[in-house]
């Protein structure tokens, strides 16, 4: 039985392909496939192809497929099908599938952010919610993108005399070989702006210097973590659990910038929602998409399927990055 | 004798020609010029061959070319040269001949915003300040392009239950002709975004609802009345004007929203800088090109030429615009 899960990102499109007893078949990674109809068909060419080397228009049991941006369903549904032929197709928004392997298709709510932000929760009942995660135009707070823009905006005001001096300066012209401000903005804005994605990489830079003490940096930081939080609390208030136990799982790269962004996240969380409960993370949501795969079959993993998993996951190092 | 200014801006080029009377030789009218080479070459060539069309390579006295962006002086010098051969040639930044033609080339400190914001300053001794202006990425608070975002911001922060309801939602959806925020979001994001001018032009929606009582509006204004203020005030402390009679002159379309912007504007300027004067600008940019030109050959506008311009000026409506 051939059980198919595909995280399609804004970074990369991962599928991973696996049997009744959690053991992998296979598995694949392509390009972004957030938002062009040819992202999409690459990506899915590429993947299908990685996954099932040797079978043409290989048929399967079930596929999960979570999708992230503004592509319609419709149109996931027939590139999907040109590759392979699932018995039974579930097309659903990447945050669905991130929370299904972080808590193991549990209740919750997950709070994303990479270079985007996103908050999304589930109940006992189904009810959904979902905060936030408007794209970088409309609300992108907490987000790698906008610690990045922070950053430059912290380091521009010092340059202006309008905020603190600050060790970002010296980070951010070396990161981008710039000798001064002037030869930097032009590095920014060159070709109509550098891709969101770089932007979002200095948010690694603002850690660096939040652990060197830099005070505009451990403030940008804060000011994310807070930010997250209030998400959460949002979508526990929604989900009429602000007063209860209720398990939330912060995810991203920007949580990699470690106690500086979860001590802030966790104290505005605690403050808003004394009960609830952070935990990291289980399984990435590629697997999330296994689990949402596998209820299509009325099939939950048990231990067996998730030790197995776990055993053969930790040999394919993208699928955890 | 032919006088020549320049205004090459982010959304148009405007070139203009007078003699040493004041009256009006030509003027032409291109696209933008602030970010590409191809762009300002073909700006260029439409301006001077709508401003000189029975001319091939004209002499001309004095040229003053007000760049925006980041192109460098050395480019736009051989730009311009290959169109016209000026006796006098004088590239600056376009905040300068903006500041010039709204005080007369007289000092004081520019607070423009536009699409963009940037502020400017010159003291009697010519030392020049500039606060802000880095641009979408890194610093545009105030700007038209901000405002945009925050409307955008706050109509979703009402759909997640983060904010208060606002008659921005209709005014929005109404203004892309959309039914649903599903839809919006798709127009927002197609072709990886809408273009910044496009954002900033929901603005002008932020002052009517501003005008009909929505409070949301109201505040949105009030932040960028505020936030413009502070450049002003940085300015006039980095020249040592901080509690002495200055002029400000707030300009740019972001203004024309009226007193929802201006009043928190000039409270919270006059809370820092109790005795700045503000005024409305007195000419144009381009115009002030003009002026900045004749100082390459050590004149100043008289009444007779101010006037002579002011009454023709008014015959060619796009160069108020």
């Amino acid at each position: 039985m051939r059980i198919v899960g595909v995280d399609a990102g804004a970074s990369s499109t991962r599928c991973l392909v696996v049997n009744e007893n959690g053991h992998i078949l296979g598995y694949g990674v392509g390009g972004p496939s957030n938002h062009k109809i040819i992202q999409l068909q690459n990506a899915c060419e590429k993947i299908f192809r990685s996954a099932f080397p040797d079978v043409t228009y290989p048929s399967v049991e079930s596929l999960c497929f979570g999708k992230a941006g503004i592509l319609r369903e419709q149109i996931v549904e027939t590139i999907v099908k040109k590759y392979v032929n699932p018995k039974h197709l579930y097309i659903c928004d990447d945050m669905k599938i991130a929370l299904a392997g972080a808590s193991l298709g549990q209740p919750g709510i997950l709070v994303y952010a990479g270079t985007g932000a996103n908050t999304y929760g589930i109940d006992e009942a189904g009810n959904e919610v979902r905060v936030g995660g408007w794209g970088y135009i409309i609300d992108d707070e907490g987000a790698g993108y906008s610690i990045g823009r922070q950053a430059l905006k912290q380091v521009f005001r010092a340059e202006d005399g309008r905020g603190m001096p600050t060790i970002l300066r010296e980070k951010v012209l070396l990161y981008f070989g710039c000798a001064t401000l002037h030869e930097l903005l032009e590095k920014i804005y060159q070709d109509d702006g550098l891709p969101r994605a770089e932007i979002a990489a200095l948010s690694k830079l603002v850690a660096e210097a939040a652990e060197e003490g830099d005070k505009v940096a451990q403030e940008i930081l804060a000011w994310a973590g807070r930010t997250l939080a209030e998400t959460a609390i949002v979508a526990l208030q929604k989900l009429g659990k602000i007063d209860q136990t209720f398990t939330i799982y912060p995810a991203g790269g920007v949580f990699r910038a470690g106690h500086w962004i979860l001590e802030p996240f966790t104290e505005t969380l605690y403050k808003g929602a004394p009960l609830a409960k952070i935990k990291s993370p289980c399984f990435p949501p590629v697997v999330g998409a296994i689990f949402l795969a596998l209820k299509m079959l009325n099939l939950r993993p048990n231990d067996e399927f998730l030790n197995n998993l776990k055993n053969e996951l930790e040999k394919i190092k993208w699928l955890n990055n």
